[in-house]
């Protein structure tokens, strides 16, 4: 074995990454969207997923406020518009107008579910923990949609064969796993 | 869009997960490994990873009074062992004996290395959250070591096309992306 930086180690292994967004809104209910790689289920009864955000980026603002998120999952067909509500700051562009992303009202939480997403989860915060430059968020499910039509969950993909690559660009390459 | 059951929805999106192995010690310094599938990075500068362990896990106790971890990344030739160290406990048997995996000494941190994976993290606990059926541990990445063969991170994974069926039992599927 060979020592080396956490970089370097962390390349051996970081890909695929399944992609998942996350909704969050404003007090004036004004909705933005991240895009989030680092992200884990992380309890079965009940169930909850955590998530990671920067604590430089506009989501981690809205999600302290409003202590809800959706956790939207991108199928195949939405390489571009993850690119770029993972690239563009929030705080200056509406997201769903510049994506042409639609948001259908929620169930119970404020933030909307993404309608062209394969699955919504709606989720509110019951946890939070700093973790260096990021915070994790543990959101617990209290309920879930699906649409009428499986896709695959868009990925963050290397160089490697074994993809279909969708799209990408400013460094990331999208993909799914070749059927 | 239709509601479902969080177990329905979560079904349409939990596949591919990477596998981690989690090596912890406890006070005699006797080594036990767990399974993952519940972990993601979470910090940059510094490195760091949050891991999810089980309320009930042999682990869980090991890690609370240990402090430390390593995160040991298994490739493809490693079904048969993430199995049983994924589902026996360690409260009963000795796992590097059980199943030929070779301990070796960290640098830094108490538990050993795991010589037959492809990265091996030492990693100190930094941050604990409460999260359900679930704790998750925050790890700070001290060192990273790499094998010399390069080789895919094991899988678990679905009755989908697009992978190498490497092993599996016990209600798992474990596998590669097709190269």
């Amino acid at each position: 074995m060979k020592e080396v930086s956490h970089n370097e180690a962390a390349s051996w292994w970081k890909r695929p990454e399944r992609i998942v967004l996350a909704v969050t809104v404003d007090a004036a209910q004004k909705a933005d969207i991240i895009a989030l790689g680092w992200k884990m289920h992380t309890s079965s009864t009940p169930p909850m997923y955590a998530i990671s955000i920067g604590k430089l980026r506009y989501s981690h603002t809205l999600i302290r406020q409003c202590r809800e998120f959706v956790l939207a999952v991108p199928g195949e067909d939405l390489s571009e518009e993850v690119l770029f509500v993972g690239t563009v700051s929030g705080r200056k562009v509406d997201k769903f107008e510049a994506t042409g992303l639609t948001p259908v009202p929620a169930k119970i939480v404020k933030p909307p579910l993404i309608k062209e997403c394969i699955v919504n989860h709606e989720c509110k915060v019951v946890g939070e923990l700093d973790s260096g430059d990021h915070t994790i968020f543990v959101g617990e499910v209290l309920t879930s949609w699906i649409c009428e039509e499986k896709k695959q969950n868009l990925s963050s993909i290397g160089e490697q064969s074994g993809y279909v690559h969708t799209g990408g660009g400013k460094g990331y390459r999208f993909g799914i796993i070749r059927p």
